[in-house]
């Protein structure tokens, strides 16, 4: 109920708008953004030369036109200028990647790991040290404008510490704030749970594109989800909005992780899987959930009855789920992907039988980003600060 | 990712919200608003001027101020003046009111039903004619700004046609456009869900003002949720967003209305209860659902047990939603205000067993708006136009 904004409000977010517009849709032209945002010419003019001048876009005449007259100028996003570090410290792997403004990968480095414990600095010790070899490639005009870290975790919104991760880190660990002293960008590094940033990416630039109700569910060790509710990711209270990898469907069922038994993660996730096709203990990861798919699809019976049941179980939180939020869409990550692909048939019936009639065609998708999901959600969230007010970013980022 | 806001649009912001101050917090001094909106003085005595000439409020001198110095005026709502219609139909009862701005009830009318279903054009022709009875008592400076309609069933956003209610109407059912029709005053009626509403209530005026994250249970013959995230009502894609009741928390469990079984209202819903406490058949509503409570108070061994079982559904079930939308406050509506408090604790040993442990300490409520939480959320519902363009509406009202 505060009131409506100032004139320097307007200009802030104008400029933020604008450079929204060219980042995640990438070039367009100084006409279509007039009419895309509803300012005039003058006004589209003025606010791409402050972004031009800040070294945010850059202007062009497009290569051809087809169409008479003076062409309208195309302003690009300057990618290989501007850029953010995302990291994504997965059960199975850690991730760095730069990514220059307009959501291009400049450069990308990947490790596996085991699945043990961190040590806080060891683990902001690499992740630092990768950033650091990539930034000495650079050349001296490009700018860090921000960073941001996915972690399998909850992380509180008051501070950004990662309260819980029973497959990352023991305690409550401030893991953007030791990584940003690493880093010594003098950025802070935003940190976010890795299921509410792929839902953030596939909203952002992956199959969600233009939804405004989704969920994203992402399976790794466990299975965590982001829900974009009315265009905005759910947050909840303290920050820990999404996870639906503990709501029982199965009183009684299989133990969980996290205490309680017969969650959505416990009936669906990776052991659960691996046991019920008689394949636990040889391999784990994405690797051994493949292999399971695979085989069903060959015939194995096992690993056919194993999927199936699996299937069922994820049909039904699936069907809880949009009984909760009636959703557009609802989009398979990580190894659900897999899984999803070998249970369609189960999944869909399970809809059928619990969701509420109204709702049972929503569409089903597998992640467009893949395994970059998480990844591609951190370079956005890196990104949210020069988007809501670019000129000031931009200005700290060069002082 | 349109352009920020013109300059009309800014006025009519600003309008709006110096109104919705008054509307939700009563009489206010000028001083007050201008601290509260973060405008200048000029800027709120133009405002105040510009709602008191359309006859919204009004402002007076303070009775006493105890300060010394030219007392700041107080801007009161004309909630003798400017008002709505606000409708619920509920499985045991109809209920209209006349609201005031401000949220002040002046006129109100309430009637048993049974619970067969009915026919469209019985049901808007009672409580039509309420309205019209009420309305023959105004004088004629009064004006009707606005209508809206709780329901017990889904109401679809793009047309607001209930299109499931089971213990209401038959099929798709027009009920707005024929309710709006009948009274005749040439307003639109909105439809909201009842839980949602109950939430929109209970956030606005009741338990859970201030809180931006809460999630509102309602009980009848079924069981409802509304919620608020982030601040806003979760309506979700096609306006069923807080279908909580049909969760699945007990696969293979009681049988469900929705054809579906084990579902969050099939286990802790009214007949679960009755039944579980060996006292299905005699009675029905809320006052069979006291009874049961009032009996186990007594210490009646069934109606402990019935009340224990329900409980600890319930408490699994809030359990899940707690997970999911970590949510800052839980409140209980309808029967299940009394549900809750007795088998408060069951609830808190299942919310220990299986809420995530940074959420366990939620604040559990029972709704402070009581059986008048849906009527009071219509009201809100009514109002919401005025409150985004009051100068349109009362423009509209007095042509």
């Amino acid at each position: 109920m505060r009131a409506g904004p100032s004139q320097e409000d307007i200009r802030r977010h104008n400029l933020g708008a604008l450079l929204r517009h060219v980042h995640l849709g990438g070039p367009i032209s100084r006409a279509e953004l007039t009419s895309r945002m509803g300012l005039n010419r003058s006004t589209i003019m003025a606010l791409t030369s402050d972004l031009t001048a800040a070294g945010l876009v850059r202007e062009e005449l497009p290569r051809e036109t087809g169409r008479a007259g003076r062409p309208s100028l195309v302003v690009r996003p300057e990618s290989a200028r501007v850029y953010v570090f995302a990291f994504d410290v997965g059960p199975d792997r850690l991730a760095v990647a730069r990514v220059g403004l307009g959501g291009v990968i400049l450069d990308r480095r990947e490790v596996p790991r085991d699945r043990s414990r961190f040590k806080l600095d060891e683990l902001a010790a690499t992740l630092s040290g990768f950033a650091r070899q990539m930034r000495r490639k650079t050349s001296a005009d490009t700018v860090c404008v921000g960073a941001a870290a996915a972690v399998s975790g909850g992380v509180r919104k008051a501070d950004g510490v990662v309260t819980f991760g029973p497959n990352l880190l023991d305690g409550e660990v401030p893991f953007g704030e030791e990584l940003g002293r690493r880093l010594g960008l003098g950025l802070p590094v935003s940190v976010g749970n890795d299921a509410n940033l792929g839902a953030l990416a596939e909203h952002s630039r992956g199959v969600g594109t233009g939804a405004k109700d989704l969920i994203y569910l992402h399976g790794d060790v466990g299975i965590g989800g982001g829900i974009i509710a009315g265009g905005h990711l759910l947050g909840g209270h303290d920050g820990y909005g999404g996870e639906v990898g503990h709501m029982v469907i199965n009183p009684g069922g299989r133990a969980c992780g996290c205490g309680s038994s017969g969650c959505l993660e416990a009936e669906v996730g990776e052991r659960a899987l691996l046991e019920s096709a008689g394949r636990f203990g040889a391999q784990q990861g994405r690797d051994a959930v493949r292999a399971v798919v695979e085989a069903a699809d060959r015939g194995d019976i096992g690993a056919q009855e194993g999927l199936k049941r699996v299937g069922e179980w994820l049909g039904l939180g699936v069907a809880n789920l949009v009984n909760i939020f009636n959703p557009e869409m609802l989009i398979f990550g990580g190894m659900l992907r897999e899984i999803y692909l070998g249970s369609a048939a189960q999944v869909r019936t399970q809809l059928t039988l619990h969701a509420m009639a109204p709702q049972r065609d929503l569409r089903l998708r597998t992640s467009a980003l893949g395994d970059a999901a998480t990844l591609v959600g951190a370079a956005e969230l890196a990104f949210a600060h020069v988007l809501s007010d670019p000129l000031e970013v931009l200005a700290r980022a060069n002082a």
